[in-house]
């Protein structure tokens, strides 16, 4: 029942709402004699961090975090050390602006979960998003980065693809170029395109959507189980599950539906004693084990539900009205939704790569 | 560490390999004075048996399912009724035919799992794909047909929208055709041309891919959990773990990275003192929880990897070499992923729809 | 949800009735290349057959198992081998003799279940009480069987040591006389006392409870986890899960409660290099983690709630009534929970086995 | 892989060591619209909270819980409610004395898992113990304190009825005496006799086991599951799973053993047309579910391993020495065990309880 814990082995368990005290996580399962300094959580954190550029929401976090349990440190080892005990991480909200909410406390804003929590609660705190919010996925962040170091010969880099309707030119990919734009994104020629479509979209009060792809590198082939436990649809959960997320796929994806048979599966030879795949169109994932090749998810990210441009909605005591959205929004929340893919694919290797290591030593 | 579980208040764990004596799977977690027979089972299973068109494998199994446990009957009971304690529905093998496995025992085919679970496992049962064998989803299915009587509202309806290259035109869209053809599909006029494009497939030795549409009517709007618990989430998993399936979807998915705000934001109104939504971008879920409206999945089933066509591959000794993969295979693997599809779709509301009650009462 | 699968890394799901077709269970997350074959089980499951002497039910079982599932073998294995894949066992009932229940059906019977069921359910499979029957213990002896080949150097022994009020000499202890006498005993000198105690108990249409005392030898000062992965947590789940048990102690269990610190805690010292703990109050867990001694739980099992003496019990329609319960029962059910308590041990050090390896490495 | 979790739809994980800056727990699956305050929590830490009479450790920890999440408070809310989300609470630690641990640092403390974590771990945080410090338990009591507003018809209550050798006379049985002494016992008779006894252990530099016994009335007949999610079996591990404990009864629990089965089963007659049980060896449990009557559970706690009486161990290097634990020990740690039980059993009932409407209705 993980109404708010992912992963099996390693269990990444987050709590708290936009406007309250704090909001955290309690990663549960790490080996210890990890070497682990919130510096390392931090680097992390920074990157999803808002305010960064004109390009997301102006609020102010420093998402500072603090490790309330865990790891040890005495004068034997060198810094502090995982002890294999649960982890809690906390980053307490400094920016929650005093505001005045009784606009959208009783109407339901189109796109966002208004309308579903008070169906099935009853009730919403309805602050910022409260627990909908995206600042949930500054935990994700926080508990990939301990993933990470479990897995730390794993590489694994997200970039942005597609913002609205524009794509990337695939061929232009350069993996440096990602943090080198306000965008994550690997292709310096599409940021001039970027950057004005973007500032087109806040100036119409509007909002755009994205894809993008998450590739881990240097996975063994053995990670993943078949059937339930396979390691595409543990991808799938964990991606369709970061807020905004409507579709997933892994290689060549969607686009496999047109292929043929012998298009699409990748055929392998022998290249200096290993094997050596010809294609991707798997995405590094048969039969839901990886296969050693690169591990290669994309997802959609619908446009930021939240905008100046006035909409049709009704009130919680069911009266027709109108909403327009103010306040500080990420005019398109994918931008940000980079280091969060990069962390959830973290988190599901770190779990696969225990449980790998339980059932076959 | 659900390898073969899946659900959580509605567990499905199923078993057996394509070669075996048997497959099936234990339905834990199903409420107690449900009326359940094993012919309410098996009219899902036919949906989905191989043999019935020349389109789908020629294997000859009658997939005739038993009930084993769960379920009591006497004189004042009308019928078998579940009667709380777990469910297991067994189906034979019968026609697993007696075959020479010497070329794919050592022959690692491109796009199956075949690599990779002797990556991981060390060794394999070859004979028909073992457990990776999508024959598993027939215990699914029957799964699936246990979990509709436990949200009978709620109207469970697949279709194959996308065959090959091939979409079909949403505006001639008839629930009606779906079981009136071999492919699933809700457009009469696409019949023909699917005849046709698949003869041609079968002939060429080849194999193709499709896209299928779930669509769960019915569903009030409160299922579902935000975070980790979404509805959304728990569907991508449910559908990227059916074999061959390479990406999932949610309402207007990867499309809506292509939408302004304005366009993918569903519009509220009021009609007959009921909630409207003015469209449905969201596909039934908003923020994890159903909204009422109609929910949609797709996902896209990639070709069939089983194809004459000769391919580039290696031995289980590492040595280059190819292969061509005779036997009786589905030439679109995807049609009979329809009924397989539903029955996920099917466990995965009756898993909600009970883990609601719990929370909510 | 654990309502019929127990265990993390490797679970156990049991299914079926008494009275039904047949009771099993699948064994999920097993590690590959373990040899194993029907007759590894079905010894564990002799022993604990009924029908063996007079002082068991004379109910005819042969309680012969089939594995349907997640093994392989071909002419390079030697012999068949866990595939990694679930394991399903069957064992199908035979014996179910057909006879009146319109006695039980409507009344319930004091000790047992029958009145909880139709409290919790509406209504029960009254036929040999249907779930709640002693026989789904056959299906965990079936799976301590595998549980055992993972842990091998692990062994794990149980024996009454208390019938009705009768304690065993625990100076007499010979593990060896366990398997000589009907009662799972290890003082011969018990033996005779415990013949003419229960020849009385039957002969009156009585009933006794038991002590059942199980320890593995061979553990590894390591398995277990803190706080609520406790290894004794886990064993105290498991054992009071059996049918009719009642209490569970680890070490000196309860009458650690009267020690003094200095007379519980067990002191350590070296011995030729080794860590040796002077006693073994604890049982062989500290802190939830094993310590390398035998681990040693006790467990008390009630005597057998079906006795011919009339009871005074209420009908299902709330009228007081008298009830004498005729049949095949176990005049003391303890002794068959020796084999149960055994595989309990088992399949829970089995778990923590992988667990800790995947914690661990 | 419940590690650091426990519960199944009522989710509690908790964090924190002894001598970090806190510890806490999330409490994840509660049902909103429940109104919480700090307050209603703060009740059952006091209770709990260590220094508060010469027989506890003189630790001074104010135990001062804050919510960081999971509630929501305006002005048209009547107080703070719960939202559906998951409650994070917090409890700083203030009183962690700085102190030389150069001695436990480096000696293994028998009784303690100090030995255990070391050979598991590699290493251990030995300030206070730790992970494995008692302390732990105040995040229990806090998530308790959730649990009991979950099922608000039912009293829990505990008692010590054992201190050493010493048992209460349950003739004296009041529950009003309970927190009228500093023991929780409800036989007024024996305060003076346990309090002299206490002063001696205390003065000897020794300690005292106990037995806890928690009642729980006024649950419905019908929580609880069969087989694996038996209500009796998940109440053994919650009560196992509290450091110190190694032994856990359900109603007549060990001396069930030496019962005849007439005197065992609890006869049932209707009373005031109500189902009227004429005993209770059942301790309210009947296949795994509960009958209606109080639920009994026992358990012992082993004496404080922390004594000043020199003890034989060896270093983590493997010498042989003496140790001697000073500090600010309980010398009965099983006094504060008393609301930690009652604790344990509010959330295994509300876990049950929510389960039980999610399958039932």
């Amino acid at each position: 029942m993980s109404y708010n814990t992912f992963g099996h082995m390693l269990r990444v368990t987050t709590f708290g709402e936009s406007h309250g005290p704090a909001i955290g996580c309690v990663v549960d399962g790490c080996p210890p004699g990890i070497r682990l300094t919130p510096q390392d959580i931090q680097f992390y954190l920074d990157r999803r961090r808002p305010g960064q550029s004109r390009f997301t929401t102006q609020r102010r976090e420093p998402d500072e975090v603090k490790i309330l349990s865990g790891v040890f440190e005495d004068d034997r080892t060198e810094g502090p050390l995982t002890t294999g005990a649960p982890i809690c991480l906390l980053i307490d909200n400094v920016d929650q602006r005093s505001k005045d909410y009784s606009d959208i406390r009783d109407k339901f804003r189109p796109g966002h979960a208004d309308f579903t929590y008070v169906a099935k609660y009853g009730f919403r705190d309805y602050r910022g998003g409260g627990r909908s919010s995206a600042r949930e996925t500054a935990a994700r962040v926080a508990a990939g980065a301990v993933a990470r170091k479990i897995i730390s010969d794993v590489v694994i880099r997200g970039a942005l693809v597609q913002m609205g309707p524009h794509r990337i030119n695939r061929e232009n990919w350069d993996w440096d170029q990602v943090d080198a734009n306000p965008f994550f994104t690997p292709d310096k020629d599409a940021v001039p395109l970027f950057e004005s479509f973007l500032d087109g979209i806040r100036k119409n009060g509007s909002s755009c959507g994205a894809v993008i792809e998450v590739v881990a590198s240097g996975v063994p082939a053995e990670l993943g189980a078949p059937i339930y436990g396979k390691l595409d649809q543990e991808l799938a959960a964990a991606m369709m599950g970061i807020n905004a997320v409507k579709g997933v796929e892994i290689g060549a994806g969607f686009a496999a539906a047109a292929l043929s048979g012998e298009e699409n599966g990748d055929e392998i030879r022998m290249a200096d004693g290993k094997v050596k795949f010809l294609s991707n169109n798997a995405g590094g994932i048969l039969g839901g084990i990886s296969s050693g090749q690169d591990i290669i998810v994309r997802f959609a990210v619908k446009p930021t539900s939240s905008i100046l441009i006035p909409r049709r909605t009704i009130t919680a005591q069911g009266e027709d009205t109108d909403i327009s959205t103010k306040g500080r929004h990420d005019p398109c929340v994918g931008i940000r939704a980079v280091p969060v893919g990069e962390a959830m694919m973290a988190c599901v290797l770190g779990d696969h790569y225990l449980r790998h290591r339980g059932q076959m030593g």
